[in-house]
């Protein structure tokens, strides 16, 4: 690990030296870092950007009055202002550090000491709720990240201070914190989750700043020191051995901003404990699986309380990408997420990466090719599955989920699926429930329909049984399991397969999805195709939603739609907040178009004889409007054991303004359910010009090599391995 | 006019000879032009650009096999075929014209052969419904459409034919045409009325190239050449003094393309006429007239039936920029719109238009200002008024419409407002209910609900009486009247006005409404202000709509919220259509926010006592959901008398991905109607920052000198001239 460092960071710089313990600042930036920056400003234009809108936001900061406010609400003023506060300290201790400047100094001082006048005033903040409380916030969360930033700026100006001063700030700032976060917290701090990260995170930068190897030790292995807690063991359980994030990717990127500072702190202070090759590079691991989530264009999927526009020029994902390039090597998909980001950060790391960046001709869009993630801290409790075809905007994505539940944050989504077309999600994840810090909805906190609605299995493209949720919507009971990976075959790339199965997530109750991205020459976009078996000991009612947004446009089935009056598709578990707005008996194959942008989609899908189509738009019982208003359709089948076969067909074109449209009906005509079985599952798929495919999938044992064959209404079907797609 | 002519284009082409009767083409292009453009290519961007797609197109069709269907439903393949055939023949005759190469005749000249077998086989086509039929295309409208572009190919190879094939065609195709559009179809030839002038059109064209005086006659002065029809008769009438056109800027591009097309035709056959010159230049007043009311994305507002998408990138707009250049003089505005535009027409025209691109080191953004257009074709039947702030994408656009009502087209919705702010239309015009050329809708034809709720009162931005639209949406009597001017005044960029009346539109009520566009530097953007007056013979029950867009954020009163069920509006007028989404009863100001993008609005209205304010959202009794769906607010006031008073601020902050808020609360706080009499309204706006508006309107005849008194409450208000604005 060492190695990497040396050829790399120091071929940059060519200093030579190893870091020097006690000299100040060492966090995430030294002076020999900052001689060099002086030295190479003008010649890479991505990083003078990025330093010039951190100096211009650190002389508008220390050219204004210093606003020390009394504790506030959540999204308030007084809230915002102490964040403000810390962002302006950090940046004015890079400036200082940058042109020892002293306006930058005396800012960061000046502040610290208002801070130390009001701090030992405050008590737990009055309206702290559910999470631990701050004292300055009302959250202890918000209090970690001013630590965090703060300790850097401390850092900077540490040598400047006087004794004295340093004595007042932190005996009245920083002593007080750090006991609160350690005693008065200390399960926050040892607890196995971002929020325990930042905690130990802040308390081991400051530990740093002020030589103080118990706080720095408390941070590595908890309060206890027993290793019970703290970063190792947040290292040890919070990612999958592929680096996969188990809050999933939107709570990933937020919690890799604690895991990169803390761990670049560590590499400068402590390099003996070698924290990036630590657990077989994870921290590597954990970036890579981060960006390697995303759609095209950058956003996360916004799986598990997430919102839907999070990307990766999120600040934590500019950090953690320029850190990586610099201790683990450079990557041409590297500077492809920097050509997205825009932005570097204001150290050494950034500076080789604005290097490399500009010694390119041309940066290629990110390409990071189908992918499936392994979930668990083990890497046992199922998985991500994505399937990719084509290259950045064009590109088509699948996405699976069946990894586990994801804590408080978690939804009750095992089996969803997210596709991505057209440039955004046409079969969209809901994400969160959340105005996030608009102040008048509620603070900008987690809404009550974050619950209700978009943590339940209806708000998502997943089968639900008997009209409830998975686990019953019990967070504990889903955190205890997980589902389970089947196979996943991207070797050719017009037939791309993942499958997974989710069991006892309905009493007596198994699920298999499998999930197809085709390519057929005679169609003009790859097609989804879905396979989504259920097996119970006993009769239910089995709903399979696909939400989508755009216009509906035609269905192949009369529906009564409903006119003059709309009610809530149920009572409980998120189907309160869904009004029904049509309703339909089917036999046989159904067919449902509708519009998105400049593309038609049609589902067609093999609705068993009796089966119920169902038209909903979100919105009911939501009398404070915090819910979107969106569209979905439902397929309801009352069975034992089911299989739902259907297609996902992206077909002609539409433009509005240039009045053309062609293609508003899908090629594909047909879908039929031959037969499904514990040893395997076949369903042809027929359209124009005599296209057919017949699709065979494994239920057994996966298997690569295996020989499978069922015998349907007289017809035999064989094949080697997990699956078989036949194209006429 | 041809002096002009003289000075601009042959100044380019320096050719210097006048036209020749006689000789072929000479309708759009001729010889000389195709030299001129033959020894300039690879010089201008634009033009080569426009030339190589027309080339591409062009050199696709005539190495395609020739199909000629019998005719098929609208919207349908046989449809789109016959109109791809028309383009490709346009296409291919300017190929063959600047190339001379015969591969392009010849495809002209076997297509048409094929239309002569099939045209004399054909009747009325069976599937023609309100609108005269064609043979070929369920409506005549298509079929003038292909005999334009099929007369301007057929221009281009006339020479080339022999005589025999020419007869053949003539007599199997075009006379046949000629007499279904002169004779059985005559009335539609001679309506005033943008079918008419695609009818005239396609007979002047074809009447130049076979030297067919009786037809140019005709096509100029109608079937019975009294002028009571014709080309002149719809210059006369189907625009204001101004240019503005009766049907609203969405037909206006539509029917500019005929215009244009026929008129440079005229002009090049018989520029005696001084055709450009005809009626004060209207040609050019209508083009600019209808670029000026576009966004400044250059999309056109949506008003009456129109798609909310169609912009100047329209191929008539293109055509018609490029003749307005050529004709009446170079404009920056003019190459400002090709910015937008990227394309120019194949001829002499589109190639000046690039050159004098070319020479532009950089091209300004459209600026076309405030601007109020008159109405009717003697300008006395009100108009359209525009306001309009700040330049380019940031620009903030107000309009209201108070014309004619526009035919078969119009929307009952006098006194109407659209507001454009951050680059779209953020209070909008519903525009058309339509999903236009979608076949399985409709086969892309109106829909019912366009006349259900897109035309009705309550689907725009207007107040409604008693539930019930103007004129009780009865068109005939809606086009027998018109709104009316009061005042507009955007001399002061700061305080921008316009004020008209609509009175009759409902039995016994007279209303008046005035708006503002109004900047404060206390404000981070303007403001609109609206003064909605009603003054009737007896008490009703004043709607007063916000249509809008964007998720709803906080309101400053309790509402009832429709959780479980909900329930259409009303029964008919459009209010069957829009389901109530909650209901409240309000005393005082009512102040409710959405958020929109990246901004938050809010809607401060004084709302008297008593009042109710009804939440809704499109999409009730709409079986088939060809309606969008989408939110309104509503204040419901039972009074005879009554003045409507509101603000419509636009503030703060959201970035979802960056996580920020700011402003989400506005800083306006109050509105207070002081009084409103024969005389004047005063009202008074407050805000923050000690921020106060006393804002008074001449209600009494129109005069900028005349000194006004009004006394409310003992207090006296004096202004002089129209309005006063008093900020304090």
């Amino acid at each position: 690990m060492r190695r990497i460092y040396t050829s790399l960071f120091l071929f940059l710089f060519a200093t030579g030296t190893a870091l020097v313990a006690g000299e100040r600042p060492n966090l995430i930036i030294d002076k020999k870092e900052a001689a060099v920056i002086n030295n190479n400003t003008g010649k890479y234009t991505l990083f003078d950007h990025s330093l010039s809108q951190l100096k211009k936001a650190a002389d508008k900061a220390v050219s204004s009055p210093i606003v020390v406010p009394p504790p506030g609400e959540g999204g308030g003023y007084e809230h915002e202002r102490h964040k403000q506060n810390y962002r302006e300290m950090y940046q004015a201790g890079v400036c200082f550090t940058l042109t020892g400047e002293e306006k930058y100094a005396r800012f960061i001082r000046d502040m610290l000491l208002e801070y130390a006048k009001l701090y030992p005033t405050l008590g737990k903040h009055p309206q702290s709720r559910d999470q631990a409380p701050g004292k300055l916030f009302h959250q202890m969360l918000n209090e970690t990240l001013w630590l965090t930033y703060t300790s850097m700026a401390y850092d900077c100006i540490y040598d400047w201070l006087d004794a004295e001063t340093r004595a007042r700030i932190e005996k009245n700032v920083f002593r007080l914190i750090i006991d609160w976060f350690t005693t008065e917290n200390h399960k926050e701090f040892d607890r196995i989750h971002n929020h325990g990260t930042w905690t130990v995170c802040s308390i081991g930068l400051i530990g740093y700043v002020l030589e103080d190897k118990n706080l720095v030790d408390m941070a590595l292995y908890g309060t206890r020191k027993d290793g019970v807690g703290g970063f190792l063991k947040q290292l040890d359980l919070l990612f999958s051995p592929d680096g996969y994030y188990m809050e999933g990717p939107y709570y990933a990127r937020y919690a890799l901003q604690p895991f990169f500072i803390f761990a670049e702190a560590i590499e400068r202070n402590q390099p003996e404990l070698k924290i990036y090759a630590y657990r077989d590079q994870i921290l590597k691991k954990a970036y890579y699986s981060a960006v390697q989530t995303t759609f095209p264009d950058g956003v996360f999927p916004p799986i598990n309380d997430a919102s839907r526009t999070m990307d990766i020029r999120d600040s934590g994902m500019i950090m953690a990408n320029d850190l990586v390039h610099s201790r683990y090597g450079a990557d041409p998909n590297l500077l492809a997420v920097k050509k997205i980001q825009k932005d570097v950060i204001i150290n050494g790391a950034g500076l080789m990466v604005a290097r490399d960046f500009a010694a390119q001709e041309k940066i290629a869009p990110m390409d990071w090719g189908s992918i499936e993630f392994t979930d668990g801290h083990d890497g046992r409790q199922g998985g991500l599955g994505i399937l990719r075809l084509g290259a950045g905007e064009k590109q088509s994505m699948l996405l699976m989920k069946y990894g586990v539940h994801g804590e408080g944050h978690g939804h009750f989504d095992k089996l969803h699926f997210i596709y991505y077309d057209q440039g955004r999600s046409v079969i969209p994840d809901y994400g969160f429930c959340r105005w996030i810090n608009i102040e008048p909805k509620m603070g900008g906190r987690y809404l009550p329909e974050n619950k209700s609605y978009a943590m339940q299995t209806i708000a998502h493209n997943t089968v639900t049984v008997d009209q409830t949720s998975q686990n019953l919507a019990n967070r504990k009971q889903a955190d205890e399991m997980s589902a389970k990976r089947h196979f996943f075959d991207s070797s050719n790339p017009d037939v791309q397969v993942m499958s997974a199965h989710a069991e006892g997530y309905y009493p007596g109750t198994a699920m298999q999805r499998t999930l197809f991205l085709i390519q057929d020459e005679r169609l003009p976009h790859p097609v989804v195709v879905d396979l989504y078996r259920i097996n119970s000991d006993q009769m239910h009612v089995y709903d399979y939603p696909i939400h989508h947004q755009g216009q509906f446009i035609t269905a192949n089935f009369e529906y009564q739609p409903d006119v003059t009056a709309q009610s809530p598709l149920g009572a409980d578990f998120g189907y309160q907040h869904i009004w029904r707005t049509a309703s339909a008996r089917v036999e046989g194959p159904v067919k449902i178009t509708w519009l998105d942008g400049n593309r038609y989609y049609t589902l067609l899908a093999a609705a068993a004889a009796g089966s119920e189509v169902l038209f909903g738009r979100s919105g009911a019982n939501d009398p404070n409007y915090n819910l979107l208003s969106e569209p979905l359709f439902l397929i309801r089948t009352q069975a034992q054991d089911h299989l739902f076969a259907s297609v996902i067909e992206s077909h002609g074109h539409f433009n509005e303004a240039r009045e053309q449209s062609n293609g508003a009906r899908g090629r594909l005509t047909g879908i039929k359910v031959i037969g499904h079985n514990e040893t395997g599952s076949v369903i042809e798929v027929s359209g124009e010009k005599e296209l057919r495919w017949v699709i065979m999938v494994n239920n057994g044992e996966a298997s690569v090599d295996k020989k499978h064959e069922v015998t349907f209404s007289g017809n035999s079907y064989t094949w080697t391995g997990n699956y078989k797609v036949e194209m006429r």
